[in-house]
């Protein structure tokens, strides 16, 4: 099917054209429980170059959510409403949620990444200008792999544990060749 | 927190500025696995708006990906390797994994939403330029929510829920200065 044109791409069973009603939509966050903010906030910071966009409190419900993203610091607007709205109006943000007490509590074990049993979520994606660059620097930071760029069937993407051992995906679209090629030689008809 | 200026926000245990080697990551995808892609992109697209951006196979470990973002349809590449690498370059794609026989295996037990024990993920979220008229409409397709507009202490945000139960926050900007009271109304000292 990489193999194919856009028409057939969009003829595909379930398919339809984005229905009017639907303008303006934007897919703007993406929420995982972390259980010790500050670990996330500086893995997601100082090792993957993100920005803290905004921070809000609900505490009767004793949590916190934290937004990220790859806006420049001295964008974020100083008034936290403001802030909040911007942020909000922003694609591709990454949600903390930090429910309060997690960080010190030692009955809690942890947070399921969704890559064991029961399986579900699998992960978020980083693109890279270079996969070996970014490698080379997540091993000098001590980041844990689950795979390197040159382990497995997979060449030149790698995928490393955030704290609460999220897996994310580190990839360029350089790749793309390889992967649709990947695709059509494995379903040529055997000859 | 929320009240507090950037300067403020940007002080918190564990924030960074980006460091240099980081430039030019971006957040390009969030996958999630899905039992039958034909319901989910249904549901995605019919439902939600999406445009299919690229489909890959894996036939030798069996699996499919989709990827799925607020491109317009006739912005897809015709070529292959040109969409794959097109949709590789945007952010916010969303990246349904289908391994391949889950929609017609009966002992297959569907996937783990992350929002029950064992908890990690949450949901995604998509910006709406009207959370009630978004609802209405849901509504009247059938979707299943967790949460509408109306219920529960946070109003005018919604939760409906994808073909394999993932979480979907249904929200707008507007709401910001809802959230930012709030957390200022709660942390005021009692009088």
């Amino acid at each position: 099917m990489a193999s194919g044109g856009r028409a057939e791409l969009h003829a595909l069973p379930g398919v339809s054209a984005p229905p009017a009603e639907t303008k303006g939509f934007f897919f703007q966050q993406t929420m995982v429980r972390v259980k010790d903010p500050k670990a996330s906030l500086d893995f997601y910071t100082r090792v993957l170059g993100m920005t803290l966009l905004c921070k809000l409190d609900f505490a009767d419900m004793k949590f916190s959510l934290y937004f990220l993203g790859y806006q420049k610091p001295e964008d974020v607007p100083e008034d936290p409403v403001e802030r909040a709205k911007w942020m909000f109006g922003l694609p591709a943000c990454l949600e903390l949620t930090h429910n309060w007490g997690t960080e010190s509590d030692p009955d809690f074990k942890g947070y399921h990444n969704g890559n064991s049993d029961p399986r579900g979520y699998g992960h978020i994606g980083l693109v890279v200008p270079s996969v070996a660059d970014a490698c080379k620097r997540f091993e000098e930071l001590g980041v844990e792999f689950v795979k390197r760029p040159d382990e497995g069937k997979m060449r030149n993407i790698a995928f490393v544990k955030d704290p609460d051992g999220y897996w994310i995906e580190i990839l360029t679209p350089d790749n793309s060749k390889m992967f649709v090629d990947w695709g059509q030689e494995q379903q040529a008809p055997a000859s």
